[in-house]
């Protein structure tokens, strides 16, 4: 019975880590999620607080399939790993057809004016994955491979942010356009030092 | 009659607006924005085809209100302009609490995967904005303001939507400091030719 009560509880994370990121919060219902995992509607609240509560577990699962740890993998070269991070979470949005998009923007525009849990799980999981790239870019500059006079901190914040806006955009208008904007840009432009 | 009608679509245009602005598209309801104007609900269809159309409506209501033709207005030096331009965006966002955001990137995550008319007009209203700011970027680099090298058009969609992604982190962590990572970044490294 434990795990039978385990199981269930995990069918209802994975389902609502699918219909949060297809659907939306507000447009993902309790019952889309409970349909989704195969269980009653009414053994929801057995596992979860409330749809709210759950979204915050969604979200983190989300940010754990990111593959957010090759960022600190100092086997390869910084911004070749850098490079390989963006275009794997683009490859991830081709892949579903220009939809769904990052969860943290989602969540960001969707639903941080209207629960302060969400609104810090954001904040939070944006904080990790920019000082996470910020260490990427210090470690650049420490091998000279960065433009000189870039602020790992501030230049961090700034490509995170261009990349969930990028998303915006793809999705926009379904096509590898603004990517290619996005990698030109920063990779060329941006970060690399002039010749 | 005639006069009492306009004004009554008029009135639920402007109610729209704010409600999808306040609250998203999909937690608006129809009975929302006829409170909001102080209409029947009732008198909605006599107006309106549907929401989704009224969200266009809405959305392009939007766009006249982010002051696009200043962007034109070459009588201002081009970076000082583009500075300005953003500066006004922020300025809104802040005075809003760091609430609300940008109805296109709000629209941009929560409909577009749901319905083609709201993502074509999502779709525009970018194209729209990027064309203007790549303008302003070709004329610096014509008066020699801009670091070489750089292509206006893709190095506009990346400011552009480094935006909307800087809308996303100032909304979940409620400061300005990510407003300053995009000003410091783009204006003072990005668009700036070395010393």
């Amino acid at each position: 019975m434990a795990v039978a009560r385990q199981s269930m509880r995990e069918e209802i994370v994975e389902a609502a880590l699918d219909r949060f990121h297809a659907r939306g919060y507000n447009a993902a219902g309790v019952k889309d999620i409970t349909d989704g995992a195969g269980v009653p509607k009414g053994s929801f609240y057995n596992h979860f607080a409330s749809k709210e509560a759950l979204a915050v577990i969604a979200l983190e699962r989300y940010g754990e399939s990111r593959r957010m740890r090759d960022l600190a993998d100092t086997s390869v070269e910084p911004l070749t790993r850098l490079r390989k991070h963006f275009e794997f979470l683009r490859d991830d949005v081709v892949g579903w057809g220009y939809k769904r998009g990052c969860m943290f923007g989602n969540f960001g525009t969707e639903i941080t004016d209207h629960s302060e849990t969400i609104r810090a799980s954001v904040g939070e999981s944006l904080r990790v994955w920019t000082d996470l790239v910020a260490g990427v870019l210090a470690e650049a500059a420490h091998a000279g491979a960065l433009r000189t006079g870039l602020d790992p901190a501030a230049t961090a914040r700034l490509i995170v942010n261009a990349w969930e806006g990028t998303l915006i955009d793809a999705r926009a208008t379904r096509s590898p356009d603004a990517f290619a904007s996005f990698f030109t840009v920063v990779f060329d432009t941006l970060l690399t030092p002039p010749n």
